[in-house]
């Protein structure tokens, strides 16, 4: 057998069709499996994006070459040289007739973990062999289309000139003030990991940026341990001057369809793997306010009163009543952080919308209070101490222009598109407060 | 004088030209300069592409908007509203007669910096004012050229079938064993800070991704207190199977040329800020082994022995000779990690390679170990302990393909592109040992 780096791959499995019926070509992957009926090997063979079948029919063969095929093992890597035979049983019609064949790296036996699927296995066990795991289509399927989504999202805030920025995850203290904070070792210092580009996205405003966005991780320190958080994630945020909160919810609604259309144009594949059928909803998204929402959830017969921020039974109450995407806006002041926008003409409430899908949070977003008098004191009536926002401040100061935007989870929005219901299962190696490795 | 958010932008003043005489537009941004010659007001508005001269004679405007003009302070955020005429003699041939002005946010003065760039100022006083700094041309160009270079940088990856992955920066032990490591309080235990998806990516390609990248910061505890050392930096990488080091190398200088070209096609007016010109290099990238370079050194006079690591002074001596950018390959294994190929004919030296910039490093990849047995051995022949990255070497047991990659610092791309010498010109918000505000 050959064992040699130097072959090339000249086409991947999905490059193969039977128009090409007795080309020699080069082929890389992994043993998907084996069955050996004594006269004839079946090897199929699975790269990225799919699965080609090698045939080696003893008598068609070199010995040598049959003779080694035998004795690879399940999962190990192999390249094949061969001859493309035309074959309608064949899955893609087309089958593999090796000439040469080059272990290149075996596999040990038994597996921690079947990719074949043959086996169902809990996330935790999923996740510890994760390399595993990720080799069956229905989990690749899933970071094929979060890969999709972030590139679809770059191109929609781009078309809509926004610049991408990169902010620090490495803070001297907190963002909104909370305790949900990881606390680093800085040289001699304490820091804070960095739970939100809050703050920095909005001095890009005053540094007159107009339009910004990132798409980074953020990290909270939150005890939960729910289906739906994890303690780090990655935050698609924009921030945009001289708009307000409806201007930047008509960004988000615009992005959420550009984002669906172009995931089902390019990922169909990776969305039948899943038995997802997506559809593109219509413009603009449902708007239901935040009174409304406690009717709403208070008719399901789940309590919530007037003022209360929503508790997962409300979340799960809407759920019941509202399909797909929908905003709920009109917030109450005192539920929301200090950088929200009270509306002027009637303090109480706010310029604050949240983004849902059925029953998750998506999203949340407001106009920002830009004014330096409104902001110091909106700080200090939550309790917050002014002196830690010293540097955000001054960039109130010197010329702050009205802005909004919003933040929006990579996670909880790759949810939507793929149907999982684990946020566990939208991230390659998610961390919880149990979990740390790999 | 108005005080209103209803209004909206009709256009930025890059959208405006002669040919517009007689438009009513609405414009946004800051009072840049204010000239008041008595019986007229030229006030320069700014926003983030460009300024338009605002001109208000007293006899031709009504008297509130006069004197309300006369009375805006410098870098406050004003929005007006008036009808264009054509004016060889103003920027851009065209002056704003204003018929509204809208006050949305004043500014205290004095100002702690000055945007207009009339007084220069220190490296430290700039990033304490950091949101008036970038508002100077000369700042945001940087940023503008790195927003695009991302920008050019995906698209590359993306057309040749790289797939995004997030890794995460929350680990529980060293990446390469070193000791630069920020260490965070993770609830009851003690983590640490991601200083390359290095592991994370390679075990990607055991997961049968093919081709990977990430765009993401990294972290490094380093006490370097350089001009191109940032504890906190954002890090270009890839990783792709069935790829050697020569294939890697290649992907990376195609990707740098694709790049400078995308940059001074869409980014000319910052590279003219910058008084910056950009020569698109030709490919292939030169090539220098090791000991070649190591004899280059010699010869201009600095001390280095073969199997040492670059000195600052090497690096500046290799400046002195090499013009543009230029690889470094064959590098001994001992200087290397463990992870890196070691050349089978010559096991003393491997597959690593180095890209630089004159006399700056920019990337580092190589061809990577594959088989669990040699790797173990160099984790442990380089003195790490094999437990600390059991997770890693599983992925190598159960058919991990041969692969190669690379990481490319984005700031130190980013220092070749714009021109500057300090690596916190290229950072919104540097973090070095000194510094963790704003």
């Amino acid at each position: 057998m050959i064992n040699s780096l130097d072959w090339r791959r000249t086409h991947y499995s999905r490059d193969v069709n039977p128009e090409m019926d007795g080309e020699e070509i080069t082929v890389m992957g992994w043993t998907h499996e084996i069955r050996d009926l004594g006269g004839i090997i079946f090897v199929l063979l699975r790269d990225r994006d799919g699965t080609i079948q090698i045939t080696a029919p003893s008598k068609k063969i070199e010995k040598e070459i049959f003779e080694d095929l035998r004795k690879i093992k399940k999962e190990s890597v192999i390249a094949v040289k061969g001859t493309i035979q035309e074959s309608p049983k064949a899955p893609g019609g087309v089958e593999l007739i090796p000439t040469s064949l080059n272990l290149l790296n075996e596999s040990k036996q038994p597996l921690p973990l079947d990719p074949t699927e043959k086996v169902r296995a809990e996330i935790d066990t999923r996740l510890d062999s994760r390399f595993l795991d990720i080799r069956k289509p229905a989990v690749s399927a899933i970071f094929k289309i979060k890969s999709r989504m972030l590139h679809s999202i770059r191109v929609f805030l781009e078309q809509n000139e926004f610049l991408e920025i990169n902010t620090p995850k490495l803070v001297a203290s907190a963002t909104e003030g909370g305790t949900e904070l990881f606390p680093i070792t800085y040289f001699e210092r304490e820091a804070f990991l960095g739970q939100s580009p809050q703050l920095y996205k909005q001095i890009m405003m005053s540094a007159g940026f107009d339009r910004v966005y990132e798409i980074a991780p953020i990290f909270r320190a939150e005890e939960h341990d729910t289906l739906r958080h994890l303690n780090e994630v990655i935050s698609i945020d924009i921030e945009a001057s001289f708009m307000n909160h409806e201007d930047v919810m008509e960004i988000l609604e615009k992005l959420v369809v550009q984002s669906i259309t172009d995931v089902k144009t390019h990922c169909q594949d990776d969305l039948d793997v899943l038995g997802r059928e997506l559809e593109i909803p219509s413009l603009p998204f449902e708007r239901v306010s935040y009174d409304d929402m406690v009717d709403m959830v208070n008719s399901q017969g789940v309590a919530l009163e007037y003022g209360e921020d929503m508790s997962r039974a409300s979340e799960k109450a809407m759920g019941e009543i509202m399909e797909g995407y929908y905003f709920i806006t009109d917030w109450p002041t005192a539920i929301k952080p200090f950088y929200v926008m009270p509306d002027e003409k009637n303090p109480e409430k706010s310029f604050a919308f949240d983004l849902m899908y059925k029953d998750l949070e998506i999203s949340s977003g407001a106009m920002r209070v830009h004014t330096p008098d409104l902001l110091l004191e909106r700080i200090k009536n939550q309790g917050l101490n002014p002196a830690s926002f010293e540097k955000y401040l001054a960039a109130f100061e010197y010329g702050m222009p009205p802005h909004a935007g919003w933040g929006l989870g990579a996670e909880r929005f790759n949810m939507t598109l793929t149907g999982v219901n684990n946020i566990r299962e939208t991230v390659l190696f998610p961390r919880d407060r149990r979990r740390l490795t790999p």
